[in-house]
């Protein structure tokens, strides 16, 4: 009986096929599987696509799958999934499919211990503390307008806002700004409009156009910018935001898994974050991982009833890299 | 010959009919006149309902009227204004309209004098020098995104970020949190899903349902809440940054005309703003103002050549008041 877990994101999907013993037998990846982000019906067809793929692999197909693991953002808001159940079904499955977070997802990737910590920073940024292979605690998470302190998000906005203090004369110079107008191919040059150079009207009409996460994909602009100390600052608090979350949710020494774009690269906001955990006596074994692959396929494990020893993970985790 | 000023804003428009010597023959009161928040048909409809019921005090018409004044955010990019010259001219108007900056309105409601300074602080928050009777700078007015420090915008989006950060365990105790949660309707009890509170994702949906502005609504708890420490900080900040604007702004002494409903209250707010003010050695003379009802028609004057001295000012000010 084969088994799969589908790690669902925002732009990508991972499908990995467990045997009940934990070997990979098949791995694809395709399109963005979260119904919120991608709507329901190219979500379903992203997963089932991913799904299928990773099943040729082993000669097989949705018939011969008991259980599927589909880890997603919002997961306690998908239990109503008929958005997926239903074309699951119409295409031969007839296992169980249950629903996780793609945070506990992220955990399980790195370690199989059934008691420790994960921090996730891509666009949004939130941390877990796993307690029994459950979330007991979730720090942030909470969206671009909220929360998500630290994210790819958080520091993409603070790069417009030092950019935009810089132009309005109450912030210092950076060479953030001739950067952010260089992407946005704004003019630095014309006229001054009541006051102000008329790069700011440009510069809002192009910001103000954008979905407010979109902000995110300027987070790249203060990691390339490692001279500046406007963006050494940004960088700096980040770190120290992730951590504190990580401070929050924590209780007792547990191993801490780390994933997302943000924290992946070494340098500044990485040595923020690991100075503050240091300030507070947290100095955990840390795991890096690239995504839920491996969680997801453990999580639909454990679903089953599998105990998830240090030789099952290993099996898991070895037999995944071999397939990617 | 009679001319108007009309002070059209986002949710109201005022339309103030003078003589050429100043006198104030007419006002009235009218819907949002700003064609971006209401729309052009709904602005354009508003701005020529107040002009001619003000006119009607007046025995007049439109045809009456030499000079028309309309003063509005964001009126640079309003000089392309078919959406209300055409409409005026097939309702009689033979005479001249001009755009103006409802920043530079709000200042000439509160002061003659051809250089000064003008801070509002409502929805959004901006700060404008004057010299020569225009605007030579403005600081900030960048919108909820990227900007408008120590607006209503600003004051509420802290408010909800206090809770959250309580709720979420990250920051401390507030009385903030049963005020938003009643004004929500959000019911504080239930279970624990992925260790969160209940109340939490349901805040979240709240929250995410507005438009951004609209978390201006939440400004009025942070000053309800007078003795809560954090409704306290959040208002001190919010002060402090409105001043910093101003200290951006100054280059010489000059009058301070405030405007907006967040700098109309006195309390903690208003001063921490005066406090930061006098830590840089800025003790202007202050004279508040409700809106930009007496400086638009003050700019259309100027526009026509009147030299607004202490009587004109005065005229246009005491008939004013005798006519709302």
């Amino acid at each position: 009986m084969l088994h799969i877990g589908i790690d669902a994101g925002g732009t990508s999907t991972r499908a990995t096929v467990v045997t009940t013993a934990g070997e990979c037998v098949g791995y694809a990846q395709g399109s963005g599987g979260n119904p919120i982000s991608s709507g329901k019906q190219k979500a379903s067809a992203a997963v089932i696509s991913a799904a299928e793929t990773a099943l040729k692999r082993a000669d097989s197909t949705l018939a011969d799958v008991g259980k599927i693991v589909l880890a997603m953002a919002g997961s306690s808001a998908g239990e109503s999934g008929e958005w997926l159940s239903d074309p699951l079904l119409s295409h031969g499955f007839s296992g169980t499919l249950s629903w996780e977070s793609d945070l506990l997802a992220t955990y399980f990737s790195g370690v199989f211990s059934s008691f420790g910590y994960a921090v996730v920073s891509g666009t949004g940024a939130a941390v877990i503390r796993v307690e029994n292979g459950r979330i007991a605690s979730t720090t942030d998470g909470l969206g671009w307008l909220l929360g998500d302190l630290g994210s790819g998000f958080w520091i993409g906005h603070h790069v417009a806002l030092a950019v935009m203090a810089e132009i309005d004369g109450r912030g210092p110079a950076t060479t953030l700004t001739p950067r952010l107008l260089d992407m946005l191919k704004v003019s630095s040059d014309g006229p001054y409009v009541q006051g102000r150079p008329a790069t700011l009207p440009r510069l809002i009409t192009e910001l103000y156009g954008l979905r407010p996460v979109e902000l995110a994909q300027f987070a790249p602009l203060a990691f390339a910018e490692s001279r500046d100390d406007v963006a050494r600052g940004i960088l700096d608090e980040a770190g120290t935001l992730l951590a504190r979350s990580v401070v929050t949710a924590h209780t007792s020494p547990g191993p801490l898994v780390i994933g997302g774009s943000v924290l992946a690269q070494s340098g500044r906001l990485a040595d923020a974050f690991a100075a503050h955990l240091a300030e507070h006596d947290i100095t955990p074994e840390i795991v890096r991982v690239s995504d839920g692959a491996v969680g997801s396929a453990v999580l639909a494990l454990r679903r089953l009833g599998v105990e998830i020893t240090s030789d099952v993970f290993h099996t898991v985790t070895t037999t995944v890299a071999q397939q990617r």
